[in-house]
């Protein structure tokens, strides 16, 4: 007899809440990603998923509206990317799946890396307004994470649906978190190919 | 004081799983894909989101795995279309974040219209050893859905990471059921875009 679940769901880590009640709201760009790297930095310490962080913020005042770590391996769920969870936490706590829409503060995404193609192919969806990146695309792989078949220019794909693109903030730093992830053998989820 | 919600949830529509119980294993193909789009046309007909669906399968025997639907306006969250419902729920049931691991059955991911940017981006991370589609971009296109941008040639970008594309399965039926969501005023719930 067929059976699936009713509901699905995902945790996330216990540490994250007190994490995040440490953010001040900041309107300099670098300190948000400053914190969002740092959770990244922390995911991987507590080993609770892989070496990326994302976060909602609003566009004007910098208040934080979620974050998202990957969770990929400790929830067992491929689509759980920090951006995809950030993006579905805000949505959640915001209580519309448009955080774009017209009545609404502009909405920005915030992640520690460059997005893979799932991820920036949320972006749109979401109703973001800006998404400001640090690792590249390459810093990624360089450390064995595969960031998937993308658009040729992935920004000018965000930009003609209304979404800017910040990208190089902060890079050095997040860089330093995905090299401390191998050199503590962290997990390469990449699924198996045959 | 900042919170967030520290377990995220989205429900299935009631009718699910009584629908999925009429579904018996099949070894043609066509007929998985004619069982994902009756679950298509039913979340139309009972208005709990978007008129796409999409069913996880083992390749060799037709045995399903998931069934999802577009949950996008009635779970108000953007990143909850049909493909990526049955990857989570699928993932979820087996206990696992990869579907194609050695030791697992080969699975398929079966869609009632080719997968948008996200979506597309998000098979090669599930493990899926097989993807395939009934309605073209195209059709989705026609009746005001955006599908995101994608890589040129998408279909290589999966057939490279070893996941095999079937297009054009019962594509005149799939496009019937986005036909009828349109007669109906059924939402388009692409994001504003200012």
């Amino acid at each position: 007899m067929f059976f699936q679940p009713s509901r699905i769901s995902f945790d996330l880590p216990d540490w994250l809440e007190d994490f995040s009640k440490n953010y001040v709201s900041n309107p300099d760009l670098n300190k948000r990603m400053d914190f969002v790297i740092a959770a990244s930095k922390r995911n991987v310490e507590q080993n609770t998923g892989g070496p990326f962080a994302a976060a909602v913020f609003e566009v004007n005042t910098g208040k934080l509206i979620s974050l998202g770590v990957n969770l990929v391996t400790t929830q067992g769920m491929s689509i759980l990317h920090a951006e995809i969870v950030a993006l579905a936490i805000a949505q959640r706590k915001l209580g519309t799946y448009d955080l774009g829409k017209e009545s609404a503060i502009p909405h920005e995404l915030i992640t520690s890396t460059e997005p893979c193609g799932m991820c920036l192919g949320a972006i749109p969806w979401s109703g973001v307004r800006h998404v400001a990146t640090a690792a590249r695309d390459e810093d990624a792989r360089a450390v064995g994470f595969d960031e998937g078949a993308k658009p040729e220019d992935w920004i000018q794909s965000l930009t003609s649906r209304g979404v800017k693109v910040s990208t190089n903030i902060e890079r050095e730093s997040a860089c330093s978190v995905l090299q401390r992830y191998i050199k503590n053998n962290g997990s390469i989820y990449n699924p198996e190919v045959s």
